[in-house]
């Protein structure tokens, strides 16, 4: 099996980080191959515009939809936009490793999902390539993230009283490409977290990335 | 009154550039004060990390929140985050101005808040200054977006069918700092819209801005 591991932490020493190695070390371990895509290492440039693009359909009013439309019909993503497109089509399993800040995804990562989702790679909503006509059907998703508070905090107002569904939202970007989404790995309170409760949950992820 | 007005979009010429244009002009014309953060226009960095922080209390280990709270009371946030506190301190109401794109605020906009609704200058949930004990508490906050697709795909799964409870995940992080989060104005539809509708809407926003 083929993993993309994306991590959005500014610190290679944080819980995060650290999720991210405990995740490529057992996924190497069991044979599969893995790439990272850490984006904060990377770099990474959060704001869709212009510059995403070699060549604009309409340079005079910028339109971002149109332009990745145009883009996926005629090769025209900037480089680093077409490396991760390459990395998500070669990988069979995506992993996105993540703190929740102000309930959603980091912004390097919110902006990850708007320059490298793009319309015409992902999905198609002008063409009904979307959900089961997905253009990245057949692969899967899986999150793997960190909230700051304790766990009661996050999901005592959810309906279903389940933690899976704390993100509906990236949940159903996902969905809406194409993507099986399956059951997150979550570790609530990291704020409290001491270093041996910090050990447990490694121990749960590598037990969980085995039964990939 | 003081108007902060933050847009997040890359075209100036957007249906989101236009509506800060139409807000700008209105509240002038009412004899209000407005200041703008037209992010794109400043190149503002999506992107929280070391470099926002003068002198790091661990440099070690980056911890993002331990680094805020450290600023706020050392007065060490870099410059592009200490000018933006400032208008919102000189704010009265702030209006953020966005397209929905994947359900929820550009990342230049979630960047926008994580760097500058910092821990200790927003709120500080140690000190239990959260909601109506929160650092901002006193100012108003509305949101003006534009969303893709047509209405009823947006709420007919909210559970109150309404509108205004689409993007409850900002709302609450207003609340969290203390604001009063006014109704949103909300424009559906905005890849089909005609420049007489798109005319339309500016004249509902216009009476709107004046009702503030």
């Amino acid at each position: 099996m083929k993993v993309l591991i994306v991590l959005a932490h500014p610190e290679p020493k944080s819980l995060n980080g650290s999720l991210k190695d405990v995740a490529a070390q057992a996924l190497r371990e069991n044979n599969h191959e893995v790439k990272v895509s850490d984006l904060y290492d990377m770099g990474f440039k959060a704001t869709l515009d212009r510059k995403d693009f070699l060549n604009l359909q309409n340079p005079d009013r910028f339109n971002p939809i149109t332009e990745q439309l145009h883009a996926a019909q005629t090769d025209g993503f900037a480089p680093d936009i077409k490396a991760e497109m390459e990395k998500i089509e070669w990988a069979d399993l995506l992993i996105l490793q993540f703190p929740i800040w102000y309930g959603g995804m980091p912004a390097i990562l919110k902006g990850w999902m708007e320059r490298v989702f793009a319309s015409g790679f992902s999905s198609d909503m002008f063409q009904g390539k979307i959900y089961d006509k997905g253009l990245l059907k057949g692969k899967k998703a899986m999150l793997s993230f960190t909230t700051g508070g304790a766990e009661e905090n996050y999901y005592m107002d959810l309906p279903d009283k389940d933690p899976a569904s704390l993100l509906p939202v990236i949940t159903e970007n996902l969905k809406f490409s194409g993507f099986e989404v399956l059951k997150p790995f979550m570790i609530f309170g990291a704020i409290m977290l001491s270093e041996e409760d910090a050990e447990k949950h490694f121990v749960e992820y590598k037990k969980r990335i085995g039964e990939l």
